[in-house]
This record gives C-alpha cells, sequence and structure tokens, in this order.
C-alpha cells in the first residue's frame, strides 16, 4: 500500500480536527535550564496531553479521518505503550473498539493505561515481526484498521499539531528539537515548521543505543537489523520507511546523546520545571546541552513527548 | 510586639505588590483524581511558583513592603527551607542582602538553592528555640528586618495571593484546603477566600505526627511542646499565635491524615498530574481522599504548595 506523504495542510487539518478532543499543552522556560544551555529553551510541556504524551494527537487525528462505516469497525495498533494508550483512548472519544498488540516487557503502567482506556490487549513476542503479524491476525479477524505507530499520514500529521502550537506560542524560533523513534514526532514537527518557515533547521534527538535512524540516513537506506539498548523505550522503535523519506526531504538532522546525559538532563527536567517527563523526553535537552554550537544564543523550542514514566523505577 | 491581623484587603494589596516578580500559577484538573475523591479537585500548581513553592508569594510581599531605608539594611528569617530560598529570591529581586538561618538537618536541594539565590547561610541546632536565637543575633549584628516565615502579617497575606487567583480561574468554590505548617498559607487562604464569600469553608491538611495545630485549636491554646513525626518536612514547624488567632476568626477546620495517606496521594499527584510536587502537598488530596464527607460532589480548591523535593530519596 502507498500512501502519499503527508503535507503541512494535512497538519493544519490535523489541528482542526483534534481542537474538540486534545489538550492545548502550555510552554515551559526556567531561567536555570536557559543559563545552563547559554540559549532560550521554549518546553511544549505534552506530558500534560490527554493520556499523557503527544501520541494522543496522531492517534487521535487518525481515528477521527476514518470514514463512519470504517471506524465502526474499530482500530488496531501495535505499541510499546503510549501509542496504544493513545489509540485505546481516542478510539473511546468515538465509541469504536481498539485493539492493540503489546510486546512482553512493555512498561507495566503504560499496558495498565491502555486497558483502563478499554481497549482490548493482545500480546506478542518482542520482535517487530511479530508484532506486525499480531496485528495483521486481529486485522483480518475483526475488520479494524490498522494505526500504524509513527508511519500512518494521519498520525504524523497529528503529531505535527504540537510544534504548530509550540510556533505559536513561543513565537518565531530558531530551530525544533523532538526525540527520534519511529520518527512520527519529528516529521509532522518538520511539517508545522517547514509550513511557517521553509528554511527552520529541525533536529531530532536519539538513544547513542538505538541510533537507526542516524545510521539509516548516513547510509541512505533503512537500517532494520538492530538491537535496541537504552532507557528510553518509547524510542526503541525502528524509523519508518515514509518517516525516512520526510526526513530527507525536509533536511532533518539526527543528534545522537548517551543514556547518561539523557539521565542527568530528565533529572535537570524534574528539578527546574517541577513536571514529570518520561526518560525519551529528555534526549531533546541532552542534545541541546551536548551540542552548543548548534544551539547557542538561540530561541529554541523542545518537544517533551510525555510523562507516563514507572516511578517505582526511576534511573538515579 | 503587637502586630495587627492581617485582612482580606492586604491580601489584594500583596496581589498588587508582588504581580511583577511572582509567577501566575496554572490550576490543574485530572479526571481520574476527580472520581476517585468524587468531587471537582482545581489544583492551584505553586511548585510551579519561582523558586518552586508558594513560600516566594509572602517573602516577596513582605520585602517589597518595608521602606526603602529599612529593606537596604537587609532582612533575615529562619527557616526549614523553602521560606529561606523564597526570601533569597525575593531580596535579590530588590537588591537587598538576605540573612537565613537553617536548622542542622535541612534538606540539601533546599539549602542548595537558598546558596544559589545568594543569601547568607547562618546553622543552627533544630530546635525552634535555637532558630529564634540565631535569627536575633543575626538582626542585631546587621539591622536586618526578621521576616518570620508564617506569622508575619505581611507574609500570611502574600500566602493569601494563591488562593484569590485560584478563585478568579476555577470560579466559584465549595470549599479550599491547603496543607498546615506554621499556619501561614492556610490564614492567607482564610482570608481570600472570605473576602470573596464569608461562608466559604477552609479546611487545613496537617500530618498526624505534626498535628500540633489541631491540638492548639481543640485545647484553647498553642500548643509548643513537641517533637515532630513526619515525611512532610515542611510542615514540622509550630503554628504561630497569630496564625491560630485568625483561624479561629475564620473557622479554618484541620483535617489530620497519615504519611502512608500522603505519600499514596503524593503518587496520584505525580501519576495523574504529570507535575513534581513534595510530600506537604499531598496532604491536601489524603485530605479529600480520607474525609469524602466533607467534600463529595463538591467544587474543591486545593493548593499544592510546592515541587522542591529530594530526587534521591523519593518516599517510596
Amino acid at each position: 500500500m502507498t500512501q502519499p506523504l503527508p503535507s503541512a495542510a494535512d497538519v493544519l487539518a490535523a489541528a482542526a480536527r483534534i481542537a474538540p478532543y486534545a489538550a492545548r499543552t502550555p510552554v515551559l522556560r526556567s531561567r536555570t535550564l536557559d543559563g545552563l544551555a547559554g540559549a532560550r529553551l521554549h518546553f511544549k510541556a505534552e506530558n500534560f496531553q490527554r493520556m499523557g504524551a503527544f501520541k494522543f494527537r496522531g492517534a487521535c487525528n487518525a481515528v477521527w479521518s476514518l470514514d463512519p462505516e470504517t471506524a465502526a469497525r474499530g482500530v488496531v495498533t501495535h505499541s510499546s505503550g503510549n501509542h496504544g494508550a493513545a489509540l485505546a483512548l481516542a478510539a473511546g472519544d468515538r465509541g469504536i473498539p481498539a485493539h492493540v498488540v503489546v510486546p512482553e516487557g512493555a512498561v507495566a503502567s503504560k499496558l495498565a493505561a491502555i486497558q483502563a482506556y478499554g481497549a482490548t490487549l493482545h500480546r506478542c513476542a518482542t520482535t517487530i515481526a511479530a508484532r506486525e503479524a499480531k496485528a495483521a491476525e486481529v486485522q483480518a479477524l475483526t475488520g479494524a484498521t490498522l494505526v500504524h505507530p509513527y508511519a500512518d499520514p494521519a498520525v504524523i500529521a497529528g503529531q505535527g499539531t504540537a510544534t504548530l502550537e509550540l510556533l505559536a506560542e513561543a513565537g518565531p524560533l530558531d530551530a525544533v528539537i523532538t526525540p527520534v523513534g519511529g520518527g512520527g514526532l519529528v516529521c509532522g514537527a518538520a511539517l508545522a515548521a517547514h509550513g511557517r518557515d521553509p528554511r527552520l533547521p529541525v533536529f531530532g534527538a536519539e538513544p547513542e543505543g538505538a541510533a537507526e535512524t542516524f545510521e539509516s540516513l548516513r547510509l541512505g537506506r533503512r537500517v532494520t537489523e538492530f538491537v535496541p539498548d537504552t532507557i528510553c523505550d518509547g524510542l526503541r522503535g525502528t524509523v519508518g520507511e515514509v518517516n525516512l523519506a520526510l526526513m530527507r526531504a525536509h533536511g532533518v538532522r539526527i543528534l545522537r546523546v548517551s543514556d547518561a546525559e539523557t539521565v542527568a538532563a530528565m533529572r535537570l527536567v524534574w528539578e527546574r520545571l517541577k513536571v514529570i517527563v518520561e526518560p525519551s523526553c529528555a534526549t531533546v535537552l541532552a542534545a541541546v546541552l551536548r551540542y552548543p554550537d548548534h544551539f547557542a544564543g538561540q530561541r529554541i523550542g523542545l518537544i517533551l513527548s510525555g510523562g507516563n514514566v514507572d516511578l517505582a523505577a526511576l534511573p538515579w
């Protein structure tokens, strides 16, 4: 199935579509963090988004993009957690069934959230292949529409609405940076940013232990054979083909950070911004602190992607 | 020294005085917490206040209430942490010296904050008597004005501005509840609330292990001989005489909660509101959950007093 690449117009349409359901999250600042970074940092706090992560935006846009007859058969996805919960919640808003394929070893608090939002859980092995096979099986049995966590154009457009709001509230920025896992968020950010200013630099922050997006862009082909080794449980997925194509088209650059840098940055966010963010989020601050040459003296937009962290297992 | 009791008009004056310096903090909601409480909860997020706690409001009002000549000699206080940091920051805003007497065993992150804001630390033993003696000594040496953490009328009026903003944003409430340590916050809340509606119930939430405010109101005299035993490090102080008088005048009722209830409530706030709050804050949610008869079906205002927690020593 070939789908057209989403555009900046799709992000604007998504913003209108999800407005009745999604939260307009605040933009947070900290003088101390500005001082540490030598830049003016504007944090889009998607940890305050419904179900606690930006993923609700994309899932919501996908669910409400379906025609009524298709929607009635439900939606299905495979997800390490946040997208599954997001789809469950969005499907619940529309009153349609949601099926979520979850790998063994997923974070307990995220699985509990998915079930609390009313979705049916389907467990499978941890490989990407196993997840996709199980999702296809559920799809065949129920007629549900697959909503891919990051390669679905409606999901990408929905994620872009976070950057749209950030630009509206923070005013002109010199750069935007988001975490990179599958690439849905950073691609949405690039669409939204370049709809406003085609020359605005967009960066993705990626854990060194799951840097296949960086490798894929470097090699010019999608690297899929890798074993992620990072505490950033939201960023272990493989970058999507459509996501890679969009990143190339928009000149997105990837900055790699170590888990130690991410944990230190996460602690800074907790202590200084007083908000709960999950490790994946903190990659963006870690990148700004590690690569000052890209950001010194600038006005930077950073997406804090979510706050669903297991409080019984903090990384310090 | 006898000072007049502060009034609702003093809270309004404080709001105008601190407006250029203090943050107007958001009011947070959670459907899940509303469901658990069986009430509509409006959380005033003072963890987002400057230096991370409502204490900045009172300190700021006190510092800017001084005439220029008096202010130039500086300010001094004794504080287990947040008020000291607040006074240091407020004094820094005005460009005057701050001296802070801190007891041995105070939370490390709070002492670091006080020093970072430019105050001079003076260490003393942990008893109230030792703190007051050391503060008097500094006062005699420097000519600095003592700004008591909770008994100073300007401090009480300043703390009331949090409730003023909460009422403005949340609309009519059926009850307001704040933590109780020395009583500055709950008295400010009562002044602000009763300036709008003299019949609005105002509650203080107090740890069972430091419930001398409850005892003092019950016995009709200030209980000062007690050894606090609670994880709520911000609520270990003794209630002030002026604070007791105000509580009686305004019919403030004290609800006692156990540390276990407070820790459970703190975790709910972290998980559901996605904000960092210190244990003292969580007493208010713990009280609403423990005493549903007071709150069922109502619109409740809760002050989340601060977010300065030692992330390396979480209570779960």
